[in-house]
């Protein structure tokens, strides 16, 4: 082990998304990055497997959360209940991370690259919420169709809270997407 | 122009497949598949741009359909019911196709690189579909989750219909599993 370094992980996590926006993805380099951060590339290297993982280790944070909140539903939910009350849940993995989560997903939309990474790991997401469904019981194909409108909901109710104006509640927008999926499933 | 040869895209395609299922995706050729095809590399490279392209190059005829079927659907129709309807209707654009539909996804599903285009190209088809129903007046988050909901249902469907047993019927599956959807988002 070096010596400590406090908040490694997030003062590179924050130098990434920085030299990312300012001098684009491809032209960023590890030692730069390091750099900025003050830190070693020998640091960045014991937190993150490659300039890309930056971007994407909160992703396993999530799913960790929707799977436990899935699975901590109370047995008389309807699927679509456990997986609605999950996915409002993250508003709190996301609280006070707006900015950061904006500048994030501006950096993933400029490289085609990313935009395939970040679809698989939401396409990781659905899976591993049937799959959370059908140990509660759930058959298919409900269990995959409810995971899917999650994720859905999810997507469009993430990307509202991050082009929204002012400061809106990712909570809320959630809960707003699945009435509203609900409405349109309804045939309203 | 080169000399006529009846069906070239058809034979590349299935002399295409049947290499990447022996041999597998990467260590197959062009050349290997032209000389399958008992065509020349030039005629291949004047139907498909490279060998990923030929796994790919149904999902543009998929999208114009959707898209199409969408756009046509009565103006008194629900958004979600113009979806139904278009994706419905691809039945008839994979009828007596199930078998090489079969083969391609085996062959997708096996290389993480071309499981992230297949991602790539369901999240195009999606935006297309929420783009034409916004160009019908539907508005914004309404218009992205019928479209993401039609996506959702296609691709569980699609999946049902490759690896059922017997001869279902794409359509008859896409119905069912629209009205599942529909169930699970009533709590059901």
């Amino acid at each position: 082990m070096g010596r400590w370094e406090p908040n490694a992980r997030g003062r590179l996590g924050q130098a990434a998304l920085e030299l990312y926006i300012e001098r684009g993805y491809e032209q960023t380099t590890v030692a730069e990055i390091a750099k900025r951060a003050g830190l070693t590339e020998r640091t960045f290297f014991r937190h993150f497997a490659d300039k890309r993982e930056v971007l994407f280790y909160g992703s396993s944070t999530l799913q960790d959360h929707l799977v436990d909140a899935v699975a901590g539903a109370p047995d008389s939910a309807a699927p679509i209940d456990a997986i609605a009350g999950a996915v409002e849940s993250v508003g709190v993995v996301f609280q006070g991370r707006r900015e950061s989560a904006r500048q994030r997903q501006s950096v993933i939309a400029a490289t085609a690259e990313l935009r395939e990474r970040e679809l698989i790991k939401l396409a990781s997401l659905s899976a591993a919420l049937a799959d959370t469904l059908r140990r509660r019981g759930v058959t298919e194909p409900a269990a995959s169709l409810a995971a899917e409108a999650g994720i859905a909901v999810f997507k469009i109710a993430f990307e509202r809270w991050i082009s929204g104006p002012g400061e809106p509640d990712l909570s809320q927008l959630v809960r707003e997407s699945f009435d509203e999926l609900k409405a349109v499933m309804a045939g309203r």
